[in-house]
């Protein structure tokens, strides 16, 4: 499928970024990689996405700078967040708090607690006890009081984020 | 088209957004509505969006309660943002700022003023001179400095644009 770059008002900011993010699957793999994750196969379990789609829509982030691939020695290559990429915090945040008001019940909400004083952060995303506006390395992410959803998932990013997780972190593996 | 609702994280608030919103398409159509484009006609001109798209993606907006859906004595029904779309102005910003960041050159950027004060509203979406943080209803869209694309565009919309807006404010025609 080609990548379609056909909205008409290519000097709006807004649709130059959708140009990049906008296409279907992008925005969760960028929130994916805020969790932590790094590798092809833990993007693809996680998310249950067609290989070939994760595949166009990692090229695609890496070659707008979005992403970066690493080599890593004995292991299979691993992507990263670019700065170009941290800078979509915003976006990704106002979709939780968007999601969350709308559609998410509060016992069955993530919450987000900052690292440095271990304060909750509220919907402007500033830690409701220091007011700071933490970057997202320095946040920690809760499981939901409530479990929703697919209960007991095992691939490796599920269970990672069935724990308290530091953002960023990269999602651990047993084996190489 | 059958509208895909198919990500597999159900309690993702990230998720559950993006079966509203992250279509194609429908984000530059809710931009619009901060613009003040109310008519099918209108977005359609100002997106070049094939109408059978359109009209889908505004039946799901109205269906999710994004958009109402108002007749108008004696002329057509406009879409008009609901609270709940109204909320989605986080989320725009945030691709606006990341935009311009990325891929508009500062001469080619629109520039946001505060209708309070006439300060300007920066990337933080705080406005320089009062530091208050304005919503979008008081927020005035000024033209860039040197414009870019398609020049001259001669729709409704873009002539609205081409002079200082306040956001939400219906774009005017001089028919019904």
């Amino acid at each position: 499928m080609p990548l379609p770059r056909e909205y008409t008002a290519e000097s709006c900011p807004i649709a130059r970024s959708l140009e990049v993010i906008g296409e279907r699957w992008t925005l969760l793999i960028v929130r994916d990689a805020f969790y932590g994750v790094r590798r092809f196969g833990d993007f693809q379990t996680h998310l249950g996405i067609p290989k070939a789609v994760l595949a166009e829509r990692l090229a695609l982030l890496v070659d707008e700078g979005v992403l970066s691939r690493i080599s890593v020695p004995n292991g299979r290559d691993e992507y990263v967040l670019s700065d170009k990429g941290l800078r979509l915090w915003p976006t990704v945040w106002s979709l939780i708090t968007w999601g969350n008001d709308n559609y998410v019940p509060p016992p069955n909400r993530r919450t987000y607690a900052h690292l440095g004083c271990g304060g909750r952060i509220s919907a402007d995303a500033r830690c409701a006890k220091c007011r700071q506006q933490p970057a997202a390395s320095d946040l920690v992410i809760h499981p939901p009081r409530v479990p929703r959803g697919k209960a007991s998932r095992d691939d490796v990013v599920s269970q990672a984020l069935g724990r308290p997780h530091q953002l960023l972190q990269p999602v651990r593996h047993s084996t190489p």
